[in-house]
C-alpha cells in the first residue's frame, strides 16, 4: 500500500482531482477470464453518484465509466485477460469558480492546510485529490473486486447518522437498494427520521457524521496471515483511507474493550451437516487476522463533511486570521455515499487476499 | 505491508514462535548516524516483558536483546550504518507441555481453527505465530523508530479496562511509568479499582478486554499522503495488526460519526508567536490523510484473552464436539502490556511517513 | 516492481494493449513543484514513434499525449502537485484484421505460446499487452523522470545492428538526434553502412538485433544500496524489462569476466579542484550498487523482431503442426526505437533511486 | 524489491556484516507443508563455503546454519508451517585487525567510496555489509526456494575464467559436484588449465573474472508476466544483485543483437506425445517475460575480486592522494564461488514467480 496504490496481488492504483479533465483507476493482477459488463460496473457508480437526491450534493456529475484495457469482449460481456484494466471517468460538472474566495484560505476541518504543509503547494478546486471524488474510481475497482472471490457478496448500510440510529430489529437487506430510500440504511423506518433530521442540518448550513457497515458474506476460511497481512489490518486499512474516515472496527469492535473473555469468545459445534457452527460473531469473521468462514463484519465512522455554511475562524497563506465559510455544493452528510465506497475497500482488501492465499498455500 | 513485514521505507520484519527457540525482528531502512544504546531498546522490552505483577502471565522471559547487524560501536553508544538492524530475543521459559491437551482442539477465540484452515497444519505450542511473544520484536523495533523524527516522543497509557475507566481529569503522564503502577494508567486514582477488578477477574479463571490511548507528539506538520498512503490509515493497519486489537480511532474517532460539521472542526488563529495555533484537536493531528503539527492522538480496543479456565464449547480436528479449557499461563488482560506495543507501532508508521515524506518532497 | 508497476518512491504503472482504444500510465509519486510543458513529453513519445522512417513499423500512430491528472497550469507549463500524473495515448491505426489468420497460432519467438500456457487466453491482436506499443508509456514517463535529478542527463545511442557497428572514434552525441540520423546512432559515418544493411533484411522480409547503449551523465554519488536495492540492479530490471530484451551489462559489462583486478579497478587521485578524480570508468558509475558520482553506462542487448515474412514452424492451439508467416507491419530492427525507451528506463530507475536515497538519509 | 529484502511473495531478507557476530535471513512467505532438513540447507551453503582449496579465500568459517522459526520437527525432517522462517549462521574468523589499514582509504573497486558518499560513514571491516559473506544467506534461502516449485532442479557451472573457457562438448553436470573440481567447472578437461592459470594469478597476487551459467530445468510454462513482472527480469534483478556481478544475459543473450528474426525464432512442432516441442531454445525458456517450459538458461558475469595485493592509486578520507594494497584473506577468483549464489537467487526468482501466478491464475 502506497501512494495512491492499495493491494498486493489485486492492486487498484487511483489518478485524477475534482476539477481536472477525468478520474480513474488502474486494476492489476487481476485474475484472467472474470466475465463482467460495463453495466455491473457503471451501476456501482451509480450508488455512489451525486445529485441524486436532495440529500446529496448538488454536482451533477453523470459518473460514465469508460473501460479502456485489460478486456476482451466476448458478445455483451467483457472478459478480463489478466492485464490491467484501466477505467477512465470524466469530469463534467466542474464549477471551479465555486473555490475562488478559498485559494488563500485553509478550510477548517479541512486537508488545505496539512496539504500546502507537505506539498508546498495545493490545487485548491475543490480539494484537488482530496475531493471525494476520486472515490468513484474505488468503486469502479470494487466492481471487479466483487467478481473474485467465488460466492462472495458485499453488502453494507448505513447505521447511524448524527445522533439517530437504525433499529437492527427492523434490518432488511432488499430495503438498502429501494429507490425510496435516500439513505442506503437497511430500516424503513429509520428513513423518514433521517430525511426529517438532515433536512435540518442541510438548511441550517450544516453537516453531520454517519456510522456505516459492511457485511461480506461467501468469505471462505484461511484469508489473512497472522502478522502484517491480517485480514482485519488490510480492511481496516482500506476503509480508513476513505476520505473523512476516523475509526474502524471489527466485529464488535470497540465493545470487546469492555467485556469478559467467556461472553466474547465465539463457541464452535459440529453442525447437523457434520460442518463446523459458530454459535456467534463477535469476531466478525476473523481470528488472529484470518478468515474463519462467518460473515466479515466491519464497521467505520465518518466524521461530518467540513464544507459547510456557516463562517469558522481560520488562516490564510499569509498569515492573517480570517473566517471562512464554504460556498461550493457539498454533501450535508458524507457518510450516505460511503456505504458503496465502503464495500468496495473490503471487497478490494478480500479479493486480494483471496489471491495471496491461493498463492502462498496453493488452497483455493 | 506484506506478510510479515511492516513499513516501506522504515521496513520492520519479524519472525519467530512462542515455543521456538528464539524470536526477533530486521530493521531495514534505518537512517545512518542514529545514535542508541543496547539499553535504550532493552529498557523498552522491559515495560512489555511478562511475570513483572500479578496482573500479567506468570510466564519468565527475561526477553534480553541481542543485537545482531547494522550498527557500529562507538564507546557506549551504538550507531546506525543505514544497513539492516537484526535484533534476537531468546525464549527461555517455554513450557510446552502446558498445550498437550489443546493439540487437536480449537480454542475458542483463538486463531486455532482460521490457522488450521489456512495452512492445513499448525504449530499449536503457545499459539505458535500467534502469540503475544511475537509483539517483543516490535518493541525492540519501535525503539529504533522512536529515535528517527527529532523531538518526536510517542506514549501510551491504558484509558479504560473492561467496565472501569480512567478520569481523564487526572491524566499524569508522569504516572504512567511509575514502578507502583501495573496498569500503564495515567490516572493514579484508578490503579486500586483497577487492581480489586483485574484480582476477581483473575481469580475467576476469566480475562477482560481494554482500551489504549497513544499520543505523539512532535511529530512535524505534512507526513502522510492522500489516499493510501494516509498517516492514519498507516497507523491504523499497525494497531490493527497487534494480536487481539478489534478497533481503531483517531481523534475523536468514533463520536465524530454523531456531531456536526461545526462542532467538529478544528478552528484555527495565528497565534502570539506568528504561528498557526489549532483551537481544537478532533481529528487528532491528521487532516486529509496528513500530519498538522498537533499532537497524533489514536486509540485502539483490545479484545479480552481468549485463553481462559471457564469452559466454553467447541470442536476438534477430527469433527467432535468437545469443552476446550486452556491452562497455560496468560495474561488476565492482554490489554495492559499492549500499550508499550501500541507505542512501537505507532511510532515506526510516524517514521516510515518522516523517511517517505522526505524522499518525496525533499523537506525535513 | 510487480504487475505492471516499475519503481517504489517514483512509481510507474502502465496500461494498454496494442488494439485497445488506448494506452497510458500512472506515475505516483512524483515530488511537488516540477516544471514542464505537455512538449516535453511530446517530444520524446515523438522520439519513438513508428512510422516516421522506412526502417521502422509503417503504422501510422501520432501518439499524441493527454495529461489527466497531477499537475496544475502556471503559464505555458505544467507543475507537478506531487499527486499522480495520468498521462493517455489513444490507438488511432489499428488494424486488427492483418492478424485474422495468427488468431490461433503462436508465432515462434512471439509471446502467444506462453501468454496463452500463463492465462489461458490472450489478445492476439498485435500481441495485445506483449505489444511494442506499451513502451509509448514509458517513455512519457520517462520525460517526467527526467527532470527529477537536478542536472541530470540520460542519452543513448544504438551501437550496433546485426553484424555492423560503430565506431566509437566518431561518437557525437549531437548527431544522434540529427533528422537525417534514423538510426540514433552517434557515429555519422555509420548511417549509410546500417542502411543498406537494413533494406537488405527489410526486403528479405526480415529482422535483425541490436545494441543500445544508455548514458546518464550528472548522477550524484550515493545512490543505490547494497544488497536488493544495487542502483545497477534496478537499471537492469528496468532494461529488462523492455520488449526482446535479452542481455544487459554494466560498464564493461561482460569483458570484466576476462580481465585482472589490476585492469578492471579504476584508480582515484584528487583532482586540481582538489574533488576526487576517478581515472578510468570500467565500473559504469556504480560500485557496491552505489552511484559514485562518474557517468552511469548502460547497454542491452535487443533480438531481432520475431515478425518476419518467411514461414516458421510452429504449433498451433489446436496441436496441429502450421507454418507462421507474420504479415502486419513490423519493425525490421526493433533495436532503433528501443533507444528512447531505454533511456526512459533508466531516467526512472535512477529518480527512484534519488527519492529513496532522499528519504533515507536525508541527503540530497 | 527494496534495501534488503528480495520477491514479492516468497520473500528473501538479508542481514548482517562481515565482521559482525552473525549473519542470517528471513524467509518470509514459504508455503506451508514443505519438508525438508537442516542438512539440505547445510549442504548448500558447504558448497558456498571459504578456505574449502587454495583457490578460495583462507577466512575459515563452518557456516553451521541455525533454523530459529517457521518449522516444526516431523521425524528427522523439518516442515515448514507458513510463517517466516529465521536462519542464522554465526561469524567465527573474523580477524578486523587485517583491515587496519584501509580504514580511512577508498580501495579502488570496492564500494567504500560509494558507501560513504552515500551513508556518510562505513563499516571498513571487511566491506561490511558489501562482503561477500552476505550471500551465505542467500544460499541458505535459496535452498528452500529450490523445494517449491514440484520437479524444478536449478543448477549452476563456471563457464569460463578470465582467458580461459571450457569446451561445451564436454559439459557434464555430474562432474560440476566432483570433489576433485574446485571450480565448478562442468568440463573435466578445464580443471588442470583453470589451476595452472589461477595459480599463476594467486601468486601474482592478482585477480580475475569468471562468467557463470545457470540453468533451471522443469519449470512450468506459465510463470512471469508481460510487463514489469517479467520472469527473466526479476531473474536478471536477482543475479545482478550479486557483488561483482556487472552483466546479465538470458539464453543466448547479446548473441541475439547481432542475428536475424529467423534465426533467432525457437521453432515448434507437436512432439510425438502429442505435446509441444521447441526445436532450439534460444529464447532461454523465456518469451515475452513467461516462462514456455524449456529450460531457463542465464548467464552472468563475475567481475574480479577487487582486492590484490598490487598497490593501486587511490585517495583516503582527508582528501589525500595515497595507494593502496589490500592484505585481507581475499577470493583470487570470486566467480568460483558464485555459482551457488547464482543458483540461489535463480531458485528464488522462480519460486516468486511461481507463487505469484498460482496466486494471479490459479494454475499449479
Amino acid at each position: 500500500m502506497s501512494h495512491n496504490t492499495f493491494g498486493h496481488l489485486f492492486r487498484v492504483t487511483t489518478w485524477g482531482e475534482s476539477h481536472g479533465p477525468a478520474l480513474g483507476c488502474v486494476v492489476d493482477g487481476c485474475p484472467p477470464g472474470i466475465r463482467f459488463t460495463r453495466d455491473d460496473v457503471q451501476q456501482e457508480l451509480d450508488r455512489r453518484r451525486p445529485g441524486q437526491s436532495r440529500f446529496v450534493t448538488q454536482r451533477r456529475e453523470p459518473d460514465e465509466v469508460k473501460i479502456l484495457s485489460g478486456v476482451i469482449e466476448d458478445g455483451d460481456a467483457l472478459v478480463t485477460t489478466g492485464t490491467p484494466i484501466s477505467m477512465l471517468i470524466e469530469n463534467v460538472d466542474q464549477r471551479s469558480k465555486d473555490y475562488g474566495d478559498i485559494a488563500r484560505q485553509y478550510r477548517p476541518g479541512h486537508a488545505d492546510y496539512a496539504y500546502e504543509m507537505k506539498y508546498g503547494l495545493r490545487d485548491h478546486r475543490g480539494g484537488g485529490r482530496s475531493s471525494a471524488r476520486e472515490t468513484a474510481a474505488r468503486v469502479a475497482a470494487g466492481a471487479i473486486a466483487r467478481r473474485i472471490v467465488p460466492g462472495m457478496v458485499v453488502r453494507g448500510a448505513l447505521v447511524s447518522m448524527g445522533e439517530k440510529e437504525i433499529d437492527r430489529a427492523n434490518w432488511n437487506w432488499n430495503f438498502v437498494g429501494d429507490p425510496e430510500n435516500p439513505f442506503f440504511t437497511p430500516d424503513p423506518v429509520s428513513v423518514p427520521v433521517f430525511a426529517d433530521y438532515l433536512d435540518g442540518i442541510r438548511k441550517a448550513g450544516s453537516s453531520v457524521g454517519a456510522l456505516i457497515e459492511i457485511v461480506a458474506e461467501g468469505v471462505p476460511a484461511g484469508l489473512g496471515a497472522p502478522i502484517y497481512a491480517k485480514l482485519d489490518q488490510d480492511i481496516a486499512s482500506g476503509l480508513m483511507s476513505i476520505n473523512a474516515v476516523k475509526g474502524v472496527e471489527i466485529g464488535i469492535g470497540f465493545e470487546a474493550a469492555k467485556i469478559t473473555g467467556e461472553r466474547n469468545a465465539d463457541e464452535m459445534r459440529i453442525g447437523n451437516d457434520g460442518k463446523p457452527v459458530f454459535l456467534s460473531n463477535n469476531a466478525g469473521g476473523i481470528l488472529g487476522g484470518i478468515s474463519t468462514g462467518q460473515d466479515i463484519v466491519a464497521r467505520f465512522a465518518v466524521k461530518p463533511t467540513s464544507s459547510i455554511l456557516t463562517p469558522r475562524r481560520s488562516i490564510d497563506r499569509d498569515g492573517n486570521d480570517v473566517d471562512v465559510m464554504t460556498k461550493g455544493r457539498h454533501d450535508p452528510c458524507v457518510g450516505i455515499r460511503a456505504v458503496p465506497i465502503g464495500e468496495a475497500m473490503v471487497a478490494c482488501a478480500i479479493a486480494d487476499h483471496y489471491l495471496r492465499h491461493r498463492g502462498q498455500t496453493g488452497r483455493q
